[in-house]
């Protein structure tokens, strides 16, 4: 029997999903955890990534009329007390800020000083409806106020007891949207634009295929009429809340106080939404393309696109690579793709080849390009594609700069068609509670991670549900939209549904 | 006696300098005071201005080598007791987190829950020195891991007795780079890049004149073994330190144990540098540039370039000219100015067109143009600029679309020029103490806010000069790079001075 080839990441994904995720994400160097509790370095490579995903993602905001504001860190504690459904959901979790000074603790150490106690705590933001809101209040006074489309980009910090690097950590980098409309219909459609928005920017810039959904009762935002998500499936078959679109009716305008007079002058609550995605968005990025060699990146996010290596014995052969390798990034870096100048590194530093290319491949660059001597004198270049295991191939210099692009849209599309069947080979429609159970048993108990996938099932919510979900740890993600009504049987209770949901094993 | 022309702030800058900013804040909706003391909402016209200052600084730095990086907004209280005089500058004023829950208080509020008292108190950042130190001790091993050029674009909080909106908040926006190197050498090149950088990016993107120089030790960076600075003046003679940039020498190192083996294996402590601008820089545009009818923006930072404002009387009007309007934003916007499109804005909202015209007067945008049916007609359009002060007037419509990046760029050096020369004309070269008394007392007892401006003296620092300086409310800004030696008296004591600082009255 063939030896098993080697790979970069070890353990591989079947091996140990959770710790092939760990491993990639040092090998490519994206994040690190720091000497606070549960906060995450991000490192350059990684928050290369997320500038990226902000930049595209701020252009699509912007494209549809939103602006961009900043609101303070701190939250009065008082203003969680005002929407009672949103303190349960967030109160349990977060910094408190308590004293504004620090003294000798006359043990040649600090305490925080007693006279300096706040009044009133502040919490540090685990999300910013409250004191946004509180802020719109003053700022709508007429129906000719509205809308307000506004979006922060911030940190926000939810005291987390167990944390995963970018999937779940205590301070973490996000946008909140936060609108202000006139009816509910136009706050309706600001929440559906903004879900199909992050589906767009899913499926398109990060080749993330996703289902839209809703929530269901229990899995709302607290504080929401109705809470929209975008699903994605990772490699281990479990699912990932990627982004959540809340229509919150006028809950919080009446929390906050913001009301409007309308066109006949009669004053009413005003209707919101809030919407965001975060950080967790890279620890999708890494799971649903990332194979064992480490990360694999879609160009369209790939802080570089191309990296060139030059190979060289000797002086002579330096100077003549080396040139041949500028003029190379030059002409490549004139090229654009999606919008973008065609991004290019040269990677000349003084290490081992094999180490170099390995790197290159850990961190998940789309085109790796060598150039040594004989491409020199063949106006040659030796590509290899990162989303293929290939060894690379020997192009014509000319065949590599005018079809860049295009390579790298193919890479972007065969990013995006490979997560996409590993999502439809994953997804069952399940009519029967032994199925279902069976359907999420592990495939294989050395790896107890990889099961099934997404079921498509009948189901009304009810305490049954909750507890046998719960024993399989299970949730329902969404209630997908669009899918066409369907009369059915609830698969827990027997009781008649008129639509499926999906479940699955999540992050 | 004329009347004198009415303005659209009130009071004037003559009248009462700081209430003039405040009401520029206002008028432009630049940002407003939060409900949380010392923080503000920085509203979308003040957000797009720092958005353009971020993404211009963010280029320059990327183009010096420099990668941004993100680093936790907490720092344990014990990593402050590590550098002595670092503590003793930040530790006086900071947030400091004690609980990581709320619960309910029994009287229908929250309160902090007792049982979740963190064993080590966490500050909110005030600067991150300490914690990016301990990363950094990580990160270095050798001198091939050297150097490491790091930005981070974060929100720090830094607890603010009196407060004025940008200029000094309790929380605020800034970048903060974070630099390690082998040697002594390249850490000083490196923090004068960035003073250059600076500067650089103050007078050709803001267009705000500056003095690069070195701070005294009294004025030094807490734990800094050097700092420097760029010091501007505002139109009301006080000096606004800008940026910084400070040479660290190992006292960080030390503290954090950044060490590294050499090239002969020998274990070095690291060099650093830590250097930031702030939010603060919006405030330094304000006031460098602003006038009695409001905000007035350099063009290479306003969110708007142009704004084009329609006006018609009917609906057959409205067509034509909307149309008009279109067809010239489309045409403008194809043009690039200082390396981006021109931005443009129409302004279609069914006000008065005299409000409307004031509105962006307020907000500062450098072209207004107004578009009417004889416009239209004529193939012309009403132009006027925001630097001078004008009514405007008609141009064909073509030499607008192929003037606008040169007529924006005249503005930009307008703007330049003119704050050069109210800086030059607020300088002088003081010999003598009476002199120098007389320089800073007020011209106009009903406005004291505004005197002199900047004083070049000599000077040798001794607790007779601090005295001085206390009691006329003036300090040394810096000692001006590049000046040549001259050999002089100290005004305050007589002992002899090689050379001058710069003196004055501070934001």
């Amino acid at each position: 029997m063939a030896k098993q080839p080697q790979t970069a990441i070890s353990p591989t994904r079947a091996e140990n999903y959770p710790e092939w995720y760990q491993q990639v994400v040092k090998a490519a160097d994206l994040a690190e955890n720091s000497d606070v509790r549960g906060c995450m370095v991000i490192k350059p490579w990684g928050f290369a990534i997320w500038e990226n995903i902000q930049r595209r993602l701020d252009a699509m905001f912007k494209a549809t009329g939103h602006e961009n504001a900043y609101f303070p860190l701190f939250i009065p504690m008082s203003f969680l007390e005002k929407e009672a459904e949103h303190v349960e959901g967030f109160a349990k979790e977060c910094a408190v800020v308590t004293h504004h000074r620090l003294e000798p603790d006359g043990k040649g150490g600090l305490r925080p000083a007693p006279s300096a106690q706040l009044e009133e705590p502040l919490i540090v933001r685990p999300t910013s409806e409250t004191i946004i809101g509180a802020t719109f209040a003053r700022w709508v006074q007429s129906y000719r106020d509205l809308p307000i489309l506004i979006n922060q980009w911030a940190n926000v910090v939810r005291w987390e007891l167990r944390t995963r690097l970018f999937l779940r950590t205590t301070e973490f980098l996000w946008q909140e949207g936060h609108t202000v409309h006139a009816t509910a219909d136009e706050a309706r459609e600001e929440t559906m634009r903004i879900l199909d928005l992050y589906a767009d920017f899913a499926e398109h810039t990060m080749a993330m295929p996703v289902i839209k959904g809703e929530k269901t009762v229990g899995e709302r935002f607290p504080g929401a009429v109705s809470t929209y998500a975008i699903e994605a499936l990772m490699q281990d078959r479990k699912a990932l809340q990627a982004g959540t679109s809340h229509f919150l009716g006028q809950n919080f305008a009446r929390a906050q106080q913001i009301k409007f007079q309308d066109a006949n002058g009669k004053e009413e609550y005003a209707w919101t939404t809030s919407w965001g995605v975060s950080t967790r968005l890279v620890g999708g990025l890494i799971m649903t393309h990332g194979d064992d060699d480490g990360l694999v990146l879609p160009p369209k996010l790939a802080p570089a696109h191309v990296v060139i290596m030059p190979i060289y014995r000797n002086e002579d052969e330096k100077a003549d690579v080396l040139a041949y390798c500028a003029r190379l990034e030059q002409d490549l870096s004139a090229q654009t793709y999606a919008g973008e100048p065609v991004r290019v590194r040269i990677d000349n530093r003084d290490i081992r080849g094999g180490e170099k290319k390995w790197q290159w491949v850990k961190k998940g660059v789309p085109l790796r390009v060598e150039i040594g001597p004989r491409d020199v004198a063949n106006a040659a270049v030796f590509v290899a594609r990162r989303d293929v295991a290939e060894k690379g191939q020997s192009w014509p210099r000319e065949k590599l700069v005018h079809n860049v692009a295009k390579t790298l849209d193919e890479i972007q599309h065969a990013l995006l068609a490979r997560a996409t069947k590993l999502r439809d080979d994953s997804t069952a429609r399940i009519d029967s509670l032994a199925e279902f159970e069976k359907f999420f048993t592990p495939k294989n108990q050395e790896n107890p991670e990889i099961h099934g996938g997404l079921a498509y099932s009948h189901f009304v919510e009810s305490p049954e549900m909750d507890e046998k979900l719960t024993a399989l740890k299970v949730t329902i993600r969404c209630i997908p939209l669009g899918a066409p009504k369907e009369p059915g049987k609830c698969i827990f209770t027997g009781q008649p549904s008129t639509r499926r949901g999906v479940f699955a094993k999540a992050y």
